[in-house]
């Protein structure tokens, strides 16, 4: 990731702000507020602002009349009481901006996420950044065989730098070929003075799906851990898993104690189905219970026993 | 109004908070962060925090590294711009919450409004407080004749006495009965030792819709804006209208690059349509158009006129 | 519940349609289209229109040119998985429509979900019907000692008398006087011809919380899933229970590999926690594990053992 | 637009349902169900399903237990006051679903539209089809040189050729590739059997953005209608305009009083604003008002003398 001087300057103007509120603060938070998070090749990810804490939770959840704390031991206990049984409103009163840059497919699964508020840099109104998604060699996968939508061996030697090359040298022929039809580079020069430029909202449609794109993202707490939890899982596609990771950090700084309780309750938790919790309650009884008297599918069993530490796959 | 000592101390230990942080303040929302500002006659509207300035919206739209703001004639351009085109993203950037107490048949209508998150004081979970709107004199009106869902002429002398009793003496009652299925009084004394009280998800059943309750109500500005002008429209019922008056002094307060646009571009505006433009057309052409010609209805005929400053209505 | 002869007549005649379409239908669902099922004293659900079936959550997760259906034991398998999954939007691809009567304070409970479409019957442009929801003595229960917001015993006796007659003496009397202001009654009969009648949106606020109003409800299926595995389960009130069960009826008419999957992965799952799967571990493998040694509260302790069939609660 | 002859099957399969249901249909959109309605040079529209007519909004307007159609006059009268009146959450009670194929790049600005239900064709599990959107020489303009984000004059001659092969060669080459690094032609068979091929979620980065997707999408008429009238103004992207057009002929056919209320109230309407209101009152009063008086900008002075029919441009 690399910021022009221009933009390094404006970060440091905003961080430079010392202003006074009455409103809570979460003085981890300030400290990173406006920093460009690195993520992948080229991409960033920057708290631009916040509201509230995790004493919020606390207040909205009693509606009181003053601040939520009464004592940090209480809340948490709130807090968690919260997360365990679903009462999910109280996590909607904290509110998060990111500004983000990430290349446009992954852009693509993120906007699937229709609850947040959202401001996405414009190809029909300005030129897109000439920045490409190339993954590194230790991500480069094959297609899984038996999972559909996953990744399986890493793809090595000289079918690795093939595949990169021509990754590399299509983003930039079409980025190349992008300016010319927009008789425009990317730095705004124009290209030959006698022809007008292709329409950019035209133009843009010869970039591929690796071309860096950038929005400010906006999301309520609650949206915010649904997101993260399906996001940072381990069938989320490694790229959009790189972001959620770094957003997890952030987490922790804004709302340590709603970062525990959401690992504890969230993302470290599994759900069991009511014929999955009748083959458990077999075994602590200590009867007898294998896959064929399970009801269960194998895909299902293998997961249960994964979850509570056997290792004894059904193929 | 009123509020408890209690309730008055942490108002004030909120309010005399002084944090230092990095984001942007309004500066004269903060001077009445957390007042309790009265609507009707036991309720209230808190600014309990908030989120982004009018520079946020042009910081987003721009989806810029720093502060929105270049100029402030710049700025306000570009806002007028966004609400005239009803390019609404920018507007979700900023975000408001507000402490509200209300009455329940008000809370009805408002609860409506989807996109806002909410906590209300759980009458499930507490004892509601002692407290009823009963409508002053001059808001008793009649059922209007003309507007199957509005007021018409005031009522007066001895039906109005007898109404505004009957509300209070029906409120009081049932709440008096309320305390007593409870077996506990509003103050939270047990009423008679020996025995059970009904359950709260039960006992609340029995109070009016008059009673107050309250809670927690976030919201961004845009769909803040959409509440403002369907409430604060005439046609709205007068209680929640109240609540909408004070709520736009809190706007200018915060936002006032946005609450010029506002006013002009959608409190004061008229959708005309295209029958209606046909009209006018032929009006400023000098062309005779009267109500036969015009292919509007009569309330169409009537309200376009209206909105032009003609005063000719067609009964 | 009873119904006014018109009111049947109006249900008879939307019975007697027979319509030809190419979209597919439920036929187990066109049953009992459009029928008032009845829910507490007063209160019914009746579904009056759906789109989709289960063949249609497999169409659009194909994104399919054809119908779903390639043979019913691979529908249901997907089905299942898009369930364990939580692989959720294809389950927004179905919609259904209910016309719900119930009382205003199960309404406010209801109308916290959302996501969905609703039309209530409106007490600013209409009256009210002359009905309130009275409790049977086997739901007249008690406080809940040890959980704030739930049921303890029933109450017997005088003393449950005495409820129930103040919450029918109640609901009485304020709607009379609700008559009395609005000088009209409720089979629409003037009172007084010499005097006005106070404004709806104003007299309707002397109503109690018992009395029914009713809507047209329309959402989409996964959104009915979260509203039934809410409502459903046996921390809701009772009240809104019994509507949910009804409701579960109609899911099971309506789309019935969804409703197996959905009991089976949803209403009968637990969530179990990071450190609750920690004591499963151990106990799995016969190691001692106790509470002092769980890192889990009372609480959880006491729900996890619960879930996998144990009985030894902790206090 | 082809279809294969298998995807040709599957239509006439469904179109050949006959089944008879108890719901209200739609007759003249059920003429056109399943039908792949053409747009641009590979996309194509088509109503998969959809749930009730102009009556189901009159019928959830008036909370009625029969069909809401008393008289077709009647309802056309409730329909038009609910649109010109903005009362909006009746036309969400009619729900319609699409399956639409169309340019990436295009998928991106609808996708803003949050409150619909999508399913996209998965480029992580399948191989996307070899389809790309090349504009028509008559759709080929340059940037506009007034409207950073609208077109100006076609572009003719050699640099439309020039323009043309780029953007056709570049699809082709980068969607060569892709198959290459999935080692996987887009008919399905295998390239090179002695190697693995890049996962799909990774090749799809190396496509264009204007590759064809297809998704499934469902909304309620509300949420359609404001689609609509955003994507067939004349400020969109002449691209989606197109979809949008051939959706308003379906909506025609589905809800044909729904129709001519839209269009009167807001296709053709205009937002008149509080300023803009005062300069046609003064010059309907025929007193004098030129733009320097009119503390409007100039764009909003040229606007309005257009909507009016006058065509005096300030520039």
């Amino acid at each position: 990731m690399k910021l022009t001087k221009e933009q390094k300057k404006e970060i440091e103007e905003q961080q430079s702000q010392k202003n006074s509120t009455k409103r809570v603060t979460s003085p981890e938070l300030e400290k990173i507020l406006y920093e460009a998070l690195p993520v992948l090749d080229h991409g960033f990810v920057r708290v631009v602002d916040y509201m509230g804490d995790d004493t919020s939770i606390v207040q909205s959840a009693r509606v009181s009349y003053g601040k939520g704390t009464k004592k940090v031991s209480t809340d948490s206990g709130l807090i968690k009481y919260l997360m365990r049984h679903r009462h999910s409103t109280p996590f909607e009163m904290c509110e998060i901006k990111y500004h983000v840059k990430l290349p446009i497919f992954i852009a693509r699964q993120w906007i699937r996420h229709r609850t947040a508020n959202v401001n996405e840099y414009s190809a029909r109104y300005s030129v897109l950044d000439k920045e490409f998604y190339i993954p590194s060699k230790e991500n480069l996968a094959a297609q899984s065989t038996n999972n559909r939508q996953g990744r399986g061996n890493l793809i090595n030697g000289s079918q690795a730098d093939e595949i990169l090359n021509l990754l590399k040298d299509d983003a930039e022929r079409n980025y190349k070929n992008y300016e010319k039809m927009l008789n425009e580079k990317y730095d705004g020069s124009t290209i030959d003075e006698s022809k007008q430029g292709l329409a950019r909202e035209l133009a843009r449609m010869n970039l591929t799906l690796n071309a860096y794109t950038q929005w400010y993202w906006k999301t309520d707490l609650l949206n915010l851990l649904n997101f993260l939890s399906l996001r940072a899982d381990n069938h989320a596609q490694y790229e959009i898993r790189a972001y959620a990771n770094v957003m997890i950090d952030t987490l922790k700084k804004w709302v340590p104690i709603t970062y525990e309780a959401f690992m504890d309750y969230r993302v470290g938790a599994t759900e069991v189905s009511s014929k999955g919790k009748h083959v458990i309650k077999k075994m602590l009884k200590g009867e007898k219970c294998d896959f064929e008297n399970s009801q269960l599918s194998k895909r299902e069993w293998n997961e249960l026993m994964t979850s509570f530490g056997f290792n004894e796959k059904i193929i």
